[in-house]
């Protein structure tokens, strides 16, 4: 027996200042929406560690006695992870799992061919290649000097055939000519940057950001316009130190997540 | 001298299908927005990391110069930056940072006024608070038996008064009990879970996603619906490895960034 959703009657109402029945009306939804959110946070994480046999949810009925949950809120917490694009509702099924999302870790440096290895095949839409001047916050941030010629990559990278990804690339182009005739279509930058230099790669400076699509990366992405997309801005370095590659990625936020572990002393 | 953007004249297009001008007048839309996207990237570092002096932009005409842009180009990626709430256009001023992204460090496990005490003070206003059953996954993740009360907390925590998150957090009662008489307006939940249990807090499991805010997280957050939002669920365990803090996070997308780094080889 699955026990019950936190009881209501201990929420602490911050809010109530108008008449006393509509304070209270106010409360109940908001404590409804709450719940239901509550509720999707945890369906949440069922459907994307594949905790659901056959990708199936259980009937709103049986969730609605698993949690305890009324059958209202019960709606809304699917309601909410179906906006999410995550789960659909089938005639005669069910609430399915619709949308999976990709686990990309962030305990070490692989690239997206590497990481999602075992989750099928990433196949990369060369959009934009070719060498040019590199911006001055680019030249800086990869050591060349301000005006040299880098090469700059753009990509779409599909994962089993459906967009996950819109990548930016900048690379000194010493090291970026000899990419210029390389199998980009199927092959990691990472993959190709260690087989150019002879060397390994080392770190990388890594930034994530939670950002609505413009509608322009939103059509690249067939992504719905505004939909939320993980942003990584990351500047990759060779084992001996040197930057030698800058990266803007806008990941589709409903097929990717980041997982790693942090630690409390370093 | 700054140099140019990327020349568009090496572009692979591979999209012209229909007649010869609609997808000429296609790829030229698309260049112009594909550039727009490259320059609000390079803006959007800077402006995240204090470049600009004053927090004033320099002038459309001075960014075209300076990044070898149209005019049209530079306005569609200020636009870009508006639209995410980063800039605003002030009348005899120009382009102005309006939004201050806080960075959270992806290297150390800390409580988030931890985090951010060099920005200002972090205040959490309880929304819920009490012991209750705790569902299934929880009592899985938190080794609780399953059924048994745990402490749910529901906060919105703000910085400098502004919101910044809404935290869904799960702590075993036993542990949690402890934390019902304390100041959780102003202490981070891990500083008092090491006040507490005389122990320091070792590793945390954590997991990032970009979603889209429901309309009630929306207004909790005071963010407009459907702004992007970054998730964060972390599963925190003591030193001695029992876990002790469930939390599910909400950041608003356009106050936080996520920063760490990465290596290679583990």
């Amino acid at each position: 027996m699955v026990p019950a959703m936190p009881p209501t009657d201990r929420i602490r109402d911050h809010a109530g200042q108008g008449a006393p029945t509509v304070a209270a009306q106010r409360t109940r939804r908001r404590l409804r929406a709450d719940r239901a959110r509550q509720l999707a946070d945890l369906l949440r994480h069922q459907l994307l560690t594949g905790g659901f046999p056959a990708g199936v949810l259980p009937h709103e009925s049986t969730l609605a006695t698993d949690y305890r949950a009324s059958r209202n809120t019960v709606r809304q917490a699917l309601d909410l992870l179906r906006s999410e694009g995550l789960v659909d509702r089938l005639p005669g099924v069910g609430t399915v799992v619709v949308a999976q999302k990709y686990p990309h870790g962030l305990d070490q440096l692989m690239g997206l061919a590497e990481t999602l290895r075992e989750h099928g095949r990433v196949t990369n839409e060369v959009r934009t290649m070719g060498p040019a001047p590199a911006p001055a916050p680019v030249a800086e941030r990869l050591h060349v000097p301000p005006g040299a010629d880098v090469l700059y990559i753009e990509r779409l990278r599909r994962l089993n055939g459906l967009p996950l990804s819109l990548d930016l690339t900048y690379i000194p182009l010493d090291i970026g000519t000899a990419l210029l005739g390389a199998d980009l279509e199927n092959t990691d930058v990472f993959r190709l940057l260690e087989a150019t230099t002879g060397q390994r790669l080392g770190h990388a400076e890594i930034t994530l950001e939670a950002v609505n699509a413009d509608a322009h990366s939103a059509t690249v992405l067939e992504a719905p316009r505004g939909a939320a997309v993980l942003m990584l801005e990351r500047l990759t370095h060779l084992e001996d130190g040197r930057p030698v590659d800058l990266e803007f990625i806008r990941f589709r936020g409903d097929r990717i997540t980041m997982s790693g572990l942090l630690h409390r002393s370093l």
